[in-house]
């Protein structure tokens, strides 16, 4: 699988780990401008993608700017412990990337259509995390040193609201003016094992087609004026990557037969577009392959997210304090 | 009852023919200022007031501008008939109301919180309205002559945002530039029985203090910098009222015992206040009635409004028509 | 106030504590038959009332049996502590109540309408609920010892399902025959500073007519033939008994007035339910007042309660650790 | 592709045409004992499959009886018509499914999980139906002549019930002895064309194992003691159909290459069944395909079946008419 297979289907990469690893395999090698650390915890493993330069940022397809992905199959699991550390991780990784005096005003995005499972992982989001911003008016009592004044909107998506979900946030950033924005976006992977699974942390913001309802224009540092991290999960796969990959496996596994092999090289690649198009076509690119228990999953990991969220944003709050200021 | 009643207690007269009632009922005859008319179809009755002069202004509490009130107790039924004639009333109302030409941009908005049943009229109203503005860059064969570009936001309340509600709208309203806004919004009236019966429609938009959430800052023309008409039907009573007026009756009714109508009116007003501010204490004015179904009366009269909005907004769409552009 | 005023406006006293007072308030005496005890905690009263006699089951109108009435001012507030601390309390109460083996099965039933927020109450506790008995045939890997089999359901109103909700009940517990049955419901009270701060938990079960919907048939021992425990919390006031609440306020702060107490003594009592008849006639008794933020204090309380329930039925399983089963 | 795919992956055929699609692939012919016939309408076609023989049913892998397709690939656009013709053709097969005396009492079903997109079918239609039960003895002054006595229930999914449930409805069937039950589910198909576009009556209820969610237990007339008629709909696709569907697919398009063509029929089926399961690991065979607009095409024909099915229960009631007693 390479780009050009995720191009002709109108398919983003959202993942900077994926992206990279597709690169890696059709280039032969690290790719230049590319800087990558990893560091392992008992649940977790991180990721640190820097993208450096130019050259990097074209053949990969991404803006230039650190993505940090996180890694905890036991997310999958009810693990308490998993989860706790997840978000600690998370907190501790946004802290990282954030640099805000402590009086800063942050605004959270929660992406995507909350009426469709797979996608509603932002809005979730967003139900659970603490806001802040009225009280400095209006309970000024409640603040206590170590909160930050946060406020959040779930936008909704085009086909509901009419409008196109980066205007309606640039709208609102006028307005309250905050000093951060973070968007949080139900993203596709390149491989289910990744769903429910992997966090990306980005101070790129979201780009044009990214998450799984289709931006059409960015939400970034250059559209809003402010920087923007995003943060995202993968909730769904494609599913003409799903097709190609099994292809791909498929044609592997014959490797052994010579004869094969030779045929299959000289197979012209448009053969296996097009038995993904035919099976596919009733819905052009736009169907998603997600496991059924997709709702429970998103409703686990909207917490876990919250948590570490709120926790980076209000440092002096402990990870059980925070749920007394929702609702 | 009068209107100081209503300012002690921190509630908004929303309604424009109960407040012409109360101060009719204070200086005892009609309100210098105040023009109405009276209509009657087959369920429905209309009543126009108009508010053109400063005094009446004052007196009433409420801006200077149009208020078309339809009243129709068979809301409350499961009439069809009376449904669809209030749906095409209001369609004809807001019509006029509305002039604009055929290619405007409208943004409808749906005021209140989606969380607490009474207050999710308005949001329920934009889940049953025709969206339109986006076909026009994406699908525009989907656009017949006679319909216009249509928008809809439901905001969400300051407690969960974190930010003011005119505030959200605002920075909307300076991207998408429409020619109107629309706002819906569930109101609270000062008796049981207008409760999903009466439907207000105002060009004077949205003042602060109404509605069942508590906006801090109007929604109208001179915040929005274009005319906002809001359309509103109660779905509450607030309890100080419930508590006041009964004892009003109670005391009506001993007006036969001459020594009780004595000492009635030399009855500190006090008194009465005090006995309801007792009874109300531990969530000050925040307590309202609603009727048990108030969630069936919800359902029913916001796909009422959503129709007669849409008649209204794209004339060349029938009654039966506008539900196959919903989702 | 007096259990007439109750019954001739087809209003259920539901609490034990509030019959208890309004019977002792009649009679001018402490009810003989009932037995009350009470603890103190530092945010939390614990009152034990136990109908043990023929004489006081009549004169309160509620079934012989024990009441335990938490009161929590605190649970209106977002404190953890005070949160954690009854959910301690009910878990506790709750486990002197049941004595069950530890392997029986308990059917937890959430009763109400979700579609109405007052009444949304015994559906969100399920939400929040530990459901372990699928995992004794499909996972038994995850059962732990101190674990019970824990099932529920959500039977929806009347309305809804055309069905009385006890005949849906009782046909589950004829097919999986747990050994106790626990429904959780939103209660009506007489004050509203009990809303959102008072849990009641009986061992006799539901009686016809209380709580906000209409339940025609009781919901207790006779009618399912296993014990059923109820656990309420009070969530509205009837508005019938916040006007009479406040015409008796008024009357009494009119005490010191000679001539208007010996009129008051002789008005017609009739005068005082008519007027109230007046105010709220258009939707008879189905009129309940309810503080606007009452959806926040359900979503925090209903957690509370769920976290109760499960620490008491899976008494292996620590306040922190329950969350991890959810979902 | 053929049954045995199907059977290896833990995939149902929900479809009665695509098993016998199947089948006759496998056995080159019409399948003795399948009596099939057809009708056309202008948006809309119906297939009728007839199982009249032990060896159709065995070698189909579905019970004797009747299965109606309605096929109406307009049911995906926003066609009024189409949605009105699919609702009455529905309505005219199901009444001649059904042979019920007028007073006859009918149980409605609606199966899956309300928090999981495409499985929540069940469930919407219910929200859409006109219940009647309660009015027989509430509101008798409601019924009308043609109107028969409906109830209706969503029992929920066993990962949150902990209860079959094919349990709970066999309970709820005894209390209430209906003369006929009809259940409402998605479905999953074998093509996505087939996704919202077809729809399925039959009178052999629902099997084990079919359907989104995984029901252990029948539900048909042998484990209910009562007639039951399935509705379905297509709202999935299984991943491993799709994958298995594109090989194939693959394989066809390189049948001119006559090497190729060769070496795949001496094939390992098993390499192909290999690389499927590679792909799909992590979730098992519970990886399901659906487009991203899932929630709005459910929103649209849970509608259109609720409809077909009001009017053939209650004939008297209009296509018009039968919305006004919703709620």
């Amino acid at each position: 699988m390479n780009l050009d297979f995720y191009k002709s289907n109108n398919i983003n990469v959202d993942l900077a780990v994926e992206a990279r690893d597709i690169v890696r395999g059709q280039i032969g090698q690290e790719i230049p401008g590319v800087v990558v650390d990893r560091e392992k915890y008992s649940n977790t493993t991180v990721t640190t993608v820097k993208i450096v330069e130019d050259y990097a940022e074209q053949i990969m397809g991404k803006p230039r700017g650190n993505y940090i992905t996180i890694e905890a199959p036991a997310l999958r699991d009810n693990s308490r412990e998993a989860h706790q550390e997840v978000a600690d991780v998370l907190a501790k990784k946004l802290s990282s990337m954030i640099n805000l005096p402590e009086n800063a005003n942050i605004l959270l995005v929660g992406l995507g259509n909350w009426q469709a499972t797979p996608d509603s992982l932002g809005p979730k989001v967003i139900e659970h995390s603490m806001v802040t911003r009225h009280m400095y008016n209006y309970a000024p009592e409640e603040i206590k040193p170590g909160m930050r004044s946060v406020s959040a909107i779930s936008p909704g998506v085009l086909g509901i609201t009419g409008i196109e979900t980066a205007e309606i946030i640039k709208g609102v950033v006028e307005k309250i003016r905050p000093e951060l924005i973070i968007v949080v976006d139900a993203l596709a992977a390149g491989s289910v094992d990744r769903i429910a699974t992997t966090i990306q942390i980005t101070d790129t913001g979201v780009s044009p087609g990214s998450g799984i309802g289709n931006k059409r224009t960015g939400i970034n540092k250059d559209t809003m004026g402010v920087p923007v991290i995003a943060i995202g999960i993968p909730t769904v796969v494609n599913a003409a990557i799903i097709a190609q990959v099994t292809l791909e496996h498929f044609l592997e596994q014959i490797q052994n037969n010579q004869a094969l092999v030779q045929l299959s090289q000289n197979l012209n690649p448009g053969l296996m577009q097009q038995a993904i198009s035919q099976v596919l076509a009733p819905f052009g690119g736009n169907l998603t392959v997600t496991p059924k228990e997709i709702d429970s999953l998103i409703a686990s990991t909207s917490k876990t997210v919250a948590g570490g969220i709120s926790m980076a944003l209000h440092p002096a709050i402990g990870a059980e304090e925070y749920t007394m200021y929702l609702n």
